[in-house]
C-alpha cells in the first residue's frame, strides 16, 4: 500500500495520519495543504473530498478517505494498534469518539486561535479553556491507573487523543496540572519515535 | 447479549443505540435520563461513564460503553449493517467521524436550543443554520446518486446520520430544500420500522 496524504503540517488531525502511516511502514507522499490560507477549500480537494477537510489521502486505486480517525483506524487494520477484543476495540472508538467531540473542538480551536491567528486569550470564549481542562482532567482520571487509554497498551486510540495534547502548550493551556497526561504524552510520543516536545 | 441503556429519549444519540439495538433483535432495558434536567451529571451516570454523557451502555458483566456510534458499531459487530469490504468499512467511520464533528454539533444543537430551550431563531448564532445547511447539502450531493452512505447498502452509518437529520425541522431546517436527503430518511425509517415523522 503507498498513499498520497493532503495534509496541514501544522494540524494535529493531520500528523496522526503521518505518525501512524510512519509507525505502520506504509509508503506515503504528502501534499502541503495550507488550512490558514483557505487550501483545504479549494476545488482539488473538493473533487477528493466534498466535506473540503484535510487530511484526505487517496489510495493508489485513485480512491479518496476523509476523516483522521476514520484513516488511522484503517492504515491499522490488522496491526497491533487496534485490540483484538471486541470489547476493547470498542473502548478504543469510544476514545475516539470522544476526541472529536469532546476534545479537539476546545483543544485544537483554543491553539488555532491563539498560536496562528494570534488572538489573545481575553478575546477568547472562555469555554474553550473550560472545557478544554474538563478534558485533560478525564484523561488525567484514567491515566493515573493505566500507561494507555485502552486495556494497558498502545493503540489508534493514543494517537488520536496525544495529536493535540502534545500541542496543548500552544492554547495557553498547562499540562503540569495533569501529571500523567505529560507522563502518557512522553510515552506515547518514544512509540511514535517522536522528538518530545520541550513544554 | 442483553444490555441497559441510559439514555434520554429525546436524544438522537441515545435514540441510535435504540433503533441499533431493535433492528438487531438485542435485548435491552432502557433507563430514562434527562438531560434538560442534567441527569446525566448525576453520580450514577459518573460512575459507568466519567465522560458524564448519555447514551451509555451496560453489559451483562458490569462493563461500560460509551459515545452513541461507538455503541453503534460494537451492537453490529458481524450483522450486515458493516460492510465487510475494507475500504468502505473505512468509508462508514469517515461519515460517523463526520456526523459527530460536522452535522451533530449543528444540526442537533439547534433543535436543542429552539425545540427544548424554548429560543427564538433571532437569539441563536447564525453558524448553526448555515452549517447545518452545508451538511445537508454534502449529504444531497452525495444521495442524489446514492439511496445509502456506504457502497448503495443500508449500514451504521445511515444510522448515525438520521438520528438528527428526521428531528431536523424541530431546529427550525427545511428538509424541503434537500429532497435527496428527505427520500433517504424515508427509506432509512423504513429499514429501521420506525413510523415516518410528519414534515
Amino acid at each position: 500500500m503507498a498513499i498520497t496524504v493532503y495534509g496541514d503540517s501544522i494540524s494535529g488531525n493531520c500528523l496522526k495520519v503521518k505518525w501512524t502511516a510512519e509507525h505502520l511502514g506504509v509508503a506515503f507522499e504528502w501534499i502541503e495543504v495550507d488550512v490558514v490560507r483557505g487550501e483545504a477549500r479549494s476545488d482539488a480537494i473538493r473533487a477528493i473530498n466534498p466535506a473540503a477537510q484535510v487530511p484526505t489521502v487517496v489510495f493508489e486505486d485513485g480512491r479518496a478517505l476523509a476523516q483522521s480517525n476514520a484513516i488511522v483506524l484503517h492504515l491499522a487494520e490488522g496491526s497491533a494498534l487496534i485490540p483484538k477484543d471486541p470489547y476493547w476495540r470498542a473502548k478504543m472508538l469510544e476514545w475516539m469518539f470522544w476526541e472529536q467531540y469532546s476534545h479537539e473542538p476546545y483543544i485544537a480551536v483554543r491553539r488555532f486561535q491563539m498560536h496562528y491567528l494570534g488572538k489573545p486569550a481575553s478575546e477568547l470564549d472562555p469555554k474553550l479553556l473550560e472545557r478544554g481542562e474538563a478534558a485533560f482532567a478525564r484523561m488525567e482520571a484514567w491515566l493515573q491507573a493505566s500507561p494507555y487509554l485502552v486495556n494497558g497498551g498502545f493503540s489508534c486510540a493514543d494517537i488520536a487523543l496525544v495529536a493535540y495534547t502534545r500541542f496543548a502548550h500552544e492554547g495557553g493551556y498547562d499540562l503540569g496540572k495533569f501529571p500523567a497526561v505529560k507522563a502518557w504524552v512522553a510515552r506515547v510520543e518514544q512509540d511514535l519515535g517522536l522528538d518530545p516536545l520541550d513544554f
